[in-house]
């Protein structure tokens, strides 16, 4: 169905616009600048800003690009047409966009007569007017315009020739771009795919009408684009269709973000268009920088990463399966759809129970450990592995714990102090906000035994402490650690308060970070458990970049 | 291109097997078994059980579903060919499949002559073979078999005369379905479009064929199935794609739950097929029951919801503040895709003061209390949420809680004792395997003060057993009372330690089931606080049973 072997796809991002509508998400002048500037690194032509004079943030933030502009993107106002009844030159909200100095305004209008008649509560014909009027003032004062067909879809299926008309206008005004929006998100691919067929040919037989009759009106030959949502899941799916079907412009936001359920991903978007279908959107050094840009957004809105996000999620490219692993490592291309690496993205290769040996192997290479599939060892290592996961240890998301079973299998593994046991004392009085928790543990170190109390807001924090005062001295790289993260999982809900716990805690030293685990009945057995790992662990990199430094 | 006006599309969960590939997620036996419970209830025909032999918990799942078989699915067994060069009589995997004990059988063998030559290690001509004597093996012993062509996409793209030939070997051996696997996920819904065409017009040639010369080897006449991978974000319309094109056997996952980027997403396809392209797959009242189901799955492995997901996601639904709630409120189908109630979910108002007092107002209802909009208890009530709430509390399921917030407000709420004060010593030496937790409690009933301690392998068990020997004297009917789900979650893991932990209690009395929440820095305060409220609401709906029959 595609046209022109290797055409362009402009690709239009609203993180900044639709996608801050997402619940949930809420950014700030700065963070905006910071996501703009990013996606203009990656490549994305137009980059919609906000709607300037709807909020303060918005108008502020196109003054402060004023100052210091992007480098390539065109940074573009979004605004709605003038209001049933008045003059676009009067309207102060169309004033408001032409303050923010963007050379490309979004216009958007309506395109279903229900929205017009029963939402605006005027007639067909001022609706037209409406969009005319708007488009033409802002043509005037040298603007570029892209017209956002709002509800396209709906108006479409209700009212096909009203909502054409709608099109005609925008053409007639001086619009470049006719962007069909699904904006409820409810339209299925065959539909966007029939939709966007007739309105190329619908326009085609509009321009050359007006090409016989030399008709003043049409000033520019529009493109087309598409808007979707992910309201049934194809918001991707939709977007590609209307591309097959002859649109040049793809609107989306980073990581799908958007209200209800999402916009197009521009994530998944770009290495479809780009990697599936011979179009072109960005370079392919900014291709690989698009995994790292996801990341990038999502730290900035503060949201935590989909993991299983297709093509930039850390799971993308994880490989589970015993058998499969051995064969993705002899092959990769026969296990995964695109190599990782074009688009910022790695291959993972994950423990778990359905591991075979292959799997074990391969993780022990990432740590720098040679094993042969023949040796006791190996086996040794697998059979433990399976025998701690049917107790509840998950090795996916603790590799640190995983590499020093590794290690004691090899019996390699460094003893850099022995716990001995260790109290902890909670007490909490109605009526006082803070609950106060002391903590004693017994350590010893090169045979000394050293024991240390501490308290905590928290018995795990308590714990903590203790430990590191009572080791603080024989290794004094431990003031440099810090917890990072700390997850509880209760296994078996089931059994109420006696149910099996897992705590994952996650430890770094400004340079790495490394998540250990714990499983017990009793929570503070099992954090305790995973806090020492965590600590065994650093001292265990420390001493490995020691030795390698003395090498 | 849809041939028949309403056909049936069967649906085949594989949550149970291709669903636990998803990284981070686990299941027990007795997970497993409430899922495939749950799947029954919603109408799911074909439920993929796992791979018996394959590991120990499949076997142990199928022979307990032979004890208490499902209502009405047909739960399927999963399993590869036979090995290269063996006999499938004699091979132990394949006597572990009929030792399970169900109808259905999926085989999955591969399409791709690479995989066969490269990964297998053997002739193409093996390859055929081995699909042949498997399903030829099942069939002798009256299991019914469903082909799952492995990699099919891939296969059919670099070798599609090959590719053909294993759905033949399968056919002329007896497999009812054939199911074609996007394994890779990196195929585009064109492709796959493309593809179930010309399989669907191959068969149907020798079929033809077959029958003309009478040949014994075909039985049945297979349909077409599909299984899609989420790779490209495009998993569900890869599936659409193919049903257009002729399929009748739609894979997936509840949730999308899979390995990678996940399978298709069967809240997504299910109504998108049912509601929009007019097939039938689950009664309507089962499509009600949907996002329950979602929910219930996500619960039971211990998944976070996706709040934005289509259909069953908290925000599918979600309207912001302002003319556009007013609008919805006016004519709902001009902003919803669908009717929310239709797939179980809500409308929801988000933000406003105004719909947040209406929320209040509507939950208190489902508690039997009437409150007036006017009132400054609904207000206080209101402003008590927002507070809690911006603590970490979240009432959507902890209602338990929330009722008691809501009687507090009202001057209603009973005191049934009152908590002075816990205290918790754990000690644990280490290389015992069982920790000690010794718990003492302070309540006073009645102006007068009970001390009482109790152990318990875990802390939050001994608080929970000292509580109830310091109540049960005043409240015999305490000693019915049961803790029946304890979950823990940390807010904000990048605090480490010090993080505010939350904790959801279900208690049960043998009848009803209600959940508490409790927040705190401490982990055990949060805990104790969740325990305490589980209590007092369970002796809450004691006395309000007891004063419903003396009335």
């Amino acid at each position: 169905m595609t046209t022109n072997p290797s055409p362009q796809i402009w690709l239009y991002d609203t993180t900044l616009r639709d996608g801050t509508q997402c619940e949930g998400l809420s950014v700030s002048i700065e963070d905006k600048l910071r996501i703009a500037k990013r996606l203009d690194q990656l490549g994305i032509p137009f980059i919609e800003g906000g709607w300037p004079g709807a909020n303060p943030k918005d108008v502020q933030f196109f003054w402060q690009l004023q100052e210091d502009p992007l480098k390539q993107a065109e940074i573009v106002a979004f605004c709605s047409t003038r209001r049933p009844n008045t003059v676009a030159a009067s309207e102060p909200m169309l004033q408001a966009i032409l303050t923010a100095g963007s050379h490309w305004v979004t216009i958007f209008g309506k395109s279903w007569d229900l929205h017009v008649t029963e939402g605006l509560k005027t007639t067909l014909e001022e609706n037209l007017a409406m969009i005319r009027d708007t488009i033409e003032y802002f043509r005037s004062h040298g603007r570029r315009v892209i017209y956002d067909a709002e509800h396209w879809f709906d108006g479409y299926k209700h009212n096909r020739d009203y909502a054409l008309q709608t099109l005609e206008a925008a053409i007639a005004s001086g619009a470049e771009w006719l962007v069909l929006c699904d904006t409820n998100g409810g339209t299925l691919p065959h539909e966007v795919s029939e939709s966007v067929t007739t309105v190329k040919g619908h326009l085609s037989f509009v321009l050359c009408q007006k090409s016989m009759t030399n008709d003043p009106g049409q000033r520019t030959i529009p493109q087309i684009g598409i808007h979707t949502h992910n309201d049934c899941d194809l918001a991707v799916a939709n977007a590609l269709a209307a591309v097959m079907a002859g649109a040049t412009m793809v609107q989306g936001t980073i990581n799908g973000y958007g209200e209800r359920c999402g916009n197009a991903n521009l994530c998944s978007l770009i290495p479809n268009l780009q990697l599936k279908m011979g179009y072109s959107c960005i370079t392919e050094h900014q291709l690989t920088q698009l995994t790292e840009a996801s990341r990038f957004v999502s730290e900035v809105v503060n949201l935590a990463p989909d993991e299983h996000a297709p093509f930039v999620g850390r799971s993308a490219f994880a490989h589970k399966g015993g058998v499969h692993v051995s064969a993705v490592q002899r092959n990769p291309l026969t296990y995964e759809h695109i190599q990782p690496e074009t688009v910022g993205n790695r291959r993972r290769i994950v423990i778990s129970e359905q591991a075979g040996l292959s799997n074990v192997l391969a993780k022990a290479r990432t740590f720098g450990i040679e094993l042969d599939k023949q040796t006791p060892e190996a086996k040794q290592i697998l059979q433990r592995l399976k025998q701690l996961e049917s107790q509840g240890y998950q090795f996916e998301a603790a590799e640190a714990s995983f590499a020093l079973l590794m290690y004691e299998a090899l019996g390699a593994r460094q003893e850099f102090f022995e716990v001995k046991g260790f109290q902890v004392h909670c007490d909490l009085v109605e009526g006082k906000e803070t609950s106060s928790a002391l903590a004693t543990v017994k350590v010893a170190v090169n045979g000394q035994n050293i024991l240390e109390a501490a308290e905590g807001n928290g018995p795990v924090a308590a714990l903590d402490t203790a430990l590191r005062k009572a080791l603080v001295n024989f290794y004094p790289q431990l003031a440099s650690f810090e917890l990072t993260d700390y997850k509880v999982r209760i296994l078996d809900g089931h059994a109420g308060t006696a149910a099996k716990t897992r705590a994952l805690v996650e430890s770094g030293n400004g340079h790495q970070r490394w998540t250990t685990i714990g499983v017990s009945a009793n929570i503070l057995a099992a954090s305790y458990q995973a806090v020492v790992e965590g600590l065994e662990y650093g001292l265990l990199l420390h001493s490995q970049a020691e030795a390698a430094v003395k090498a």
